[in-house]
């Protein structure tokens, strides 16, 4: 049995420990191939099959309208941050809502690419602290963008605003940790390394009448619709971070009940950390509002700051990963993405109550 | 035991079985931290220890010197198309060396981004099946650029120019397969999908007094600096290939005796096809010129042009698969990447012998 601990990392995160053990058992054969997969040509029948089962999957269990396109790309969100402004400029002004670190990239790049920025909402002067509300979106606008989970910070948009011009939504941090209403959506991204895979692949998903806004001058390797029109494959794919994936697709469409069960069960995890919060606010100082909180990431310090490191090592010693906060909020951070169990949140709850006991 | 057959895949490719079996063996727990690599946090000691081990490897066995930096990006050859002009641009006008659909690929991507292109030399005319005559590289160019070995074609330069402006190298198929002469290079590229890992990451390896071309109006992530600046973890890096090309670089040192090592055992596969193709000159017609040989890739045509599909199919039958040739020169193309075992050409060899015995 390989030993396994609880590991909270902001990403690369946890997996699905039956995802990795099958990913093991067929590394060396693919279903009797006599290669691994990730020695296949992406061309091929084989990881043709691969790649088939996984958009129709995505497309199933995210219930992705027909007029969607699904990517694979690779480069993070960070590259998204400048694909979005080159492929969507019309006018030259777009709407940015600043709930913290990367939104506040997203905005630098569109301005390095000489769009007019709006900043229609933005959190900064709380550190962030909550999901501002916003207030109604000019129709001006070449397209809107928002960040919907906030990593660092632990908030998280609850709802979506609908918009009279593109929404743009970075998912990096809590694709397929909910269902999606995709009549407020034009563009959704997101880096698989959090809920769904390992780090090396990027989805996008995309309304097919934006590639009407794209420009000839674009280089093909930066337009969408180079990725849209050759089912990701004008170049070679990261095959293996695909075929993964898909077995995650798999898993949550098996074993989690698609995305009405994941975020149940999301909902149920962080529910079990926040009660713990919420008990003893005195002791434990949750950093996002309660009407604005993430079911991804839960930051919080302790009142005392001395005792900020004696958790982290405390919890290592105990079997648990990943807990010290980022530098912009201190204290600790609990990521508890769609891999990560109800056990592990809970075995987490008993040990803040047990460090209460003990320091309060 | 899993079945292994030998794939002779143009790329994503062959790896080899002890790297493979590494992989699979610490696939749930990686040297006792209680996860997966591919789970952790890439800014984590453990990653931090397996990145930087890649690096001094790479350097050691690559013989880069200091004034080069290693930087691991994404998105294959087809984005180091654009991001050498646009990090690169001085005058504006730069030189290509045309041996092929990529060198060809490469040059499109210069013209959209209003680089003015001299193409020096080109073997379009014949079909690419050699490396063109390159005359002086005029003194005025902001780079040239060439690609080493020419998957399609099967040709390969064994020689570089002498070049009076920065020399960019393609050597996304050929890359380790021989030592460097870095004397004569400014960037060096390469997908690992053929001969140092799955697909999903593109090292790029470049003279540091390159960056000072770098324009602030270029995009964060399509800056080289920013990845030199950051150790390539800007955003998060597809750590699984990082760690599979560190195994596949200590692999080569330990096992294959560096890149001399790999170089005379490529030579001695390349030799067991090739004297076949020359024993019978008139049945196996070889596409590259004899002078322009790749030790990568090698395509030939049966005179008989209804051989070529029963060639492809009888292999197929026996364990071997890859063969079918690119549809621009038809045929067979057997791909020979590092990982490809002697044994895999001398088994190859025989078929091909004992089918001309059986239809010549």
């Amino acid at each position: 049995m390989a030993k396994r601990i609880f590991n909270f990392s902001a990403g690369p995160a946890t997996l699905p420990l039956s995802v990795l053990e099958q990913v093991q058992a067929e590394l060396l054969d693919f279903q009797g191939s006599g290669m691994s997969l990730m020695e296949m040509s992406h061309r091929g029948k084989i990881f043709d099959a691969v790649y088939k089962d996984s958009i129709e999957r995505l497309r199933r269990i995210a219930a992705i309208p027909d007029d969607f396109d699904i990517l694979y790309m690779t480069g993070g969100a960070s590259t998204q941050f400048t694909l979005i402004p080159l492929n969507l400029k019309q006018s030259g002004k777009a709407g940015y809502i600043n709930t913290g670190a990367w939104s506040k990239k997203a905005m630098g790049q569109a301005k390095i690419l000489n769009m007019a920025v709006n900043e229609l909402a933005s959190s900064a002067e709380s550190n962030h602290n909550h999901i501002p509300q916003i207030p109604a979106i000019p129709a001006d606008l070449d397209y809107v963008h928002l960040t919907s989970n906030n990593t660092i910070f632990g908030t998280q948009f609850s709802d979506f605003p609908q918009s009279p011009v593109p929404l743009c939504v970075d998912m990096s941090s809590d694709f397929l940790s909910r269902p999606i209403d995709w009549s407020k959506m034009s563009l959704v991204y997101a880096g698989m390394q959090k809920n769904a895979g390992p780090a090396g692949v990027t989805v996008v998903i995309l309304r097919k009448d934006l590639y009407a806004r794209e420009s000839a001058e674009t280089p093909t390797i930066w337009r969408y619709s180079t990725f849209g029109e050759n089912e990701s494959m004008y170049n070679t794919p990261p095959t293996f971070q695909i075929y993964i994936f898909g077995l995650i697709l798999k898993w949550i469409e098996d074993e989690m009940g698609g995305l009405q069960g994941v975020a149940a069960h999301n909902q149920k995890k962080a529910q079990a950390i926040y009660n713990v919060i919420d008990q003893y606010p005195d002791f434990f100082v949750g950093h996002a509002r309660k009407d604005s909180r993430s079911l991804m990431n839960i930051t919080w310090n302790y009142a005392n700051a001395d005792l900020n490191p004696v958790f982290v090592q405390e919890s290592e010693a105990n079997g648990m990963s990943g807990l010290k906060g980022h530098r912009s909020v201190g204290g600790l951070r609990a990521s508890i993405y769609n891999a990560m169990s109800l056990a592990g949140c809970e075995e987490l709850a008993q040990r803040m109550l047990a460090f209460h006991k003990q320091h309060a």
